[in-house]
This record gives structure tokens, C-alpha cells and sequence, in this order.
């Protein structure tokens, strides 16, 4: 954790200074919400949609954010060049401040900022060339009416309890089903599946974040003719299906080839992930490029 | 805030220098569990009820606590004893601990616990004498098999969310739903009706907390022969009810005589919330003096 570039309301600190009042209402309740942003040949990939939830998630909580999307950009650039990391994951965090040891956001005036940069993570070869496991929770997706999974927030412990499920059983990801039986989404990364050609994968609306990594191979799979929809379905619709992959910001298109102790398709990656995976690779390109 | 009275890990410390690393679970997942004791006439009231729900929470999501009952309760008691309040709210926080800013607690190796000791919240002598009123929240609670509410962690959005839509209509708290449409709790409160002689709490099951002061409640109307149900009720029941009154830790019972625009019975506090607040006074007073 030495390799961590810090900055608290745009001011730098030094890890072991990087603190936040016990009273600030992101640690007492889990008021806060954030983004994770990697850079792609050093530059911030999709830093517009990124910034686009975090306000989205933001006005979900009713918290007002304390800097516009340009400052916030160029908060993360500053640290991304100071970092000095070849490529660097990028996470800001926005607390609704410190307040009264009360539930209600009255007492706070001044939200808490944080930004961190870290050397971007690099997931193992192995995985894409034989694909991850995923693990089926037990514990169920929270409700789009309760905490809404749409908004990325501090209220993050579904997805630890479902992480800590699949790691046991040594699974790369935990798949997460709604409270009426649907797939959803994994603890921090969305999931697709190809049956008969066909890219599925489950609707907003089935209560998950609105991946923009996500969007962007929907958006690819429609550049390139091929024939994508947004659903609800059971989860034995993956399990029969030919092909799995999952898909965030530090993964790309990452194939799945088990779940539980089913193989997908054949059990490798299939011909439609192999292709998403280079056409959403040249699509970050182009964005870099044009960026 | 200048009279609260911190220690982290117990070791005092001033409120400004009373912080969390950002790298603490607690603070980026909302990944903790605690638990709010109050003094009675400078005693921890039901301190070992308290404490076993504490390990139930942590229990529930896989935390090892830190420190046993016996030690948790000497550094409340020494908490209370240094604060000089008279009486005292006594905030107990334990976290994952520092970690990899990772969802899996698995790079979690040592929790972090804070007490927090503040003079006993004071509620109004007009809540008593009038009766508070609920606002019914659009926010549905948490569904048990999702983030369950019968844990008392550091994900508490789905209640901030709540009382904030009661603050901004003037009520004194938010009544949550589940998504069968059942009354489960209040953001910071059990919930209680009275109609034709019977006292009405929602079950455990439906996904609330098992509120400490919830449970006394019980028990005291079984001691005092008061017939007293635990189910499943829709919002009609409550509304239709002769009276209705929450409870918590802080507030003891404290009698609702509005909810959203109806009245509930003859709009005052009845009869049978009026026993049960004596009724609940001496069980307490009983307690401590058998302490």
C-alpha cells in the first residue's frame, strides 16, 4: 500500500496522514459515494461517463457535489501525473462530510473529497485465456427500491458478503441474483452471456450499476452488427448458455468459463467474447486517441 | 461536538485527532457493526443484551470482535466514567480494519474499535405529552436476505434516505416498508400499534433489528398481562389503530399520535403507551438496581 498517491479536498497527503474524522457521516453510516477511473496510455478512459454517475449517484443520496466535473478531472489527472504509475487506477470519494452523530445529513456542511491513485490493477493472463470462475451468492442483490444498486455509494457490505462467498470457494466473482430470482450483476462487475449468437445480458431496471464498461460493449456489439438485448433472465439461462463474460473498468471483457460447478459452452472462452474483447480494446483506443 | 469523549482501540484520544485511515474498510465499504448503550443513572442499561446483539451483527458478517463482552463493557463503563455526563450515550464502532481498497476482507488483519461518549440525547417533554409524528418513507427497508436490517452495521443509506424524506415533511421519524408492503421499523426505532386492547409489533422476521428496548416492551406487557402480538401487518393496521408508539434505546417508549396526514385514535397518547412507559421506566430502574 506504499505505492498509494493521495489527495484529500484536492490537498496532498502522505498515507500515513490520509485520515477522516470518526464524525464524518461517510465512515458513521457509509454516506459517501465514488468512482473508480483507469487510464489507458496515461490518459483517464471515459473520465465524461464516469463523472456522469457520480453525479447520477450523488442526486440519488440528495448529496451535493463540491466540485464541477472539470475540476474533478483535472484533480484526477494531477494525481494520475504525480503518481507517476505507468497506468493508474483512479478512485474519488465524495463523504457527505462531518455531522452530528445522527443518521439525518442536517448537521453536514461540508462534503469530504478524496482522491487516490494507485498502480492499476492487473488481473492474471490465465483468466482471460481460460476464464474465471464465478460463484452464485447466496446473499441477494439489494432492492432498486431499498439501496438502490444503481448508485455508487459507501453501503458496499452486499457486495462484501457475496466476495467473501465466492472467494471460499475460490471463485474469481460472486453472481448475484434479484429478490425475484433474476440475474443481476457481480459484486464489481456486470455480466453477459451468448447463447445462439446472441449477446444477453440483464436489463437496468433488474436493479444493478449502470456499467460503463458495460454500455460501451453494448455499444460495440451493435457497431459491429452483432445482435445484443437487455432482459431479465433466470440463471439457468447463463448456465445453458455458450459463452459468459463479465465485464469493469479494471477487467475489460474478462470470459467466464465455470459457475458453480457448471462449465459455460465448452468450457473456453468462446468466438463472440474473443471478439469483444479486441473490439472493446480498439474502442478505448479510438476514444484515447480522440480523447 | 466538543463534549464527546473518544477512545480508539482503547486509547483516548481528542476529537481532532479522533480519525480512520481511509484505507479502513469501515470507512470505504461501510464494512463495521455497532451498537448504542445508554446510562441509567450512571449505569450501562441492558449492557449484556447490547453486546450480544453486537456479536450477532459481527457474527452475521463474518467479523471477528476484537475484544470479549467483559472487556467491551469495562471500556464503556470507563468511557461513561470519563465523560463526567451525568448520563451518557455511549457509541460503540468496530470496523474490518485497514486493508487493500478491495471489496474482499481478506487483506483486513486487525479491526479498529472506537468509543464514542456523548451526554444522553434529550428528547423534547412535548413528544411525550403530544405524541410524535411518522412519516410513511418511499425508501423500502432492506429485504433480510439482502443487507439484513436485524444487523446493525456501518451501511445505514437505506436509513438515512429515509430520514431525510421525514425531516423535510417535520416528522419525528420515517416508518420503512418491506418489499411485501409490511411495517418493519423506523430509521432509528422499532414500531408499535394498540387496537382493541392488543399491543401489535412487526416480527423479527419481516426484517427489522431486535430492538433491545423492543424486546423489554414484550416483556414487560407479558408481565403486566397485556396481550401482545409479533407478525406480519399491512400500513392499514397501524393507521386504523386506537394507538401507536416506537422505541429505542435513546427515546424509551415514546408515543406517534399522527402518521402522514391521519391521526391515529384521538390524535393524544392513550392508555395503554402511557402503562407501558411507566411500566417500561421500572423494569429499567429494576434492572439497574439488580445490576
Amino acid at each position: 500500500m506504499s505505492s498509494l498517491t493521495i489527495s484529500i479536498d484536492c490537498a496532498d497527503v502522505a498515507l500515513e496522514n490520509a485520515k477522516v474524522s470518526i464524525l464524518d457521516h461517510g465512515f458513521l453510516f457509509g454516506d459517501s459515494v465514488y468512482e473508480v477511473v483507469r487510464t489507458w496510455k496515461g490518459k483517464l478512459l471515459f473520465a465524461e461517463e464516469h463523472l456522469a454517475r457520480l453525479n447520477n449517484s450523488a442526486a440519488g443520496i440528495g448529496l451535493p457535489l463540491p466540485y464541477s466535473n472539470v475540476e474533478f478531472r483535472a484533480e484526477m489527472e494531477r494525481m494520475h501525473k504525480r503518481s507517476k504509475n505507468p497506468e493508474s487506477y483512479v478512485r474519488v470519494i465524495v463523504t457527505r462530510g462531518e455531522g452530528e452523530i445522527d443518521l439525518s445529513t442536517a448537521s453536514c456542511k461540508r462534503q469530504t473529497t478524496i482522491v487516490i491513485t494507485k498502480p492499476l490493477t492487473v488481473w492474471s493472463d490465465a483468466l482471460y485465456k481460460e476464464g474465471g470462475k464465478l460463484h452464485t451468492a447466496s446473499v441477494q442483490r439489494n432492492s432498486p427500491r431499498a439501496t438502490n444498486p444503481a448508485f455508487k455509494t459507501g453501503n458496499y457490505l452486499n457486495n462484501v458478503m457475496a466476495i467473501d462467498e465466492a472467494k471460499k470457494v475460490g471463485a474469481t466473482e460472486a453472481l448475484m441474483l434479484s429478490a425475484s430470482g433474476h440475474l443481476t450483476e457481480c459484486t464489481t462487475s456486470n455480466v453477459f452471456f451468448v447463447k445462439g449468437g446472441v449477446v444477453f445480458t440483464p436489463e437496468l431496471a433488474v436493479g444493478i450499476l449502470s456499467g460503463v464498461t458495460r454500455a460501451k460493449v453494448v455499444q460495440v456489439c451493435k457497431e459491429l452488427g452483432q445482435k445484443v438485448k437487455e432482459g431479465l433472465y433466470p440463471p439457468a439461462d447463463i448456465l445453458g448458455a455458450d459463452e459468459a463474460f463479465i465485464t469493469s473498468t479494471t477487467r475489460d471483457v474478462m470470459p467466464i468459463t465455470r459457475i458453480d460447478d457448471h462449465a459455460i459452452g465448452n468450457g473456453c472462452p468462446g468466438p463472440v467474447t474473443q471478439k469483444l474483447i479486441g473490439a472493446y480494446r480498439a474502442l478505448c483506443e479510438k476514444a484515447i486517441a480522440h480523447g
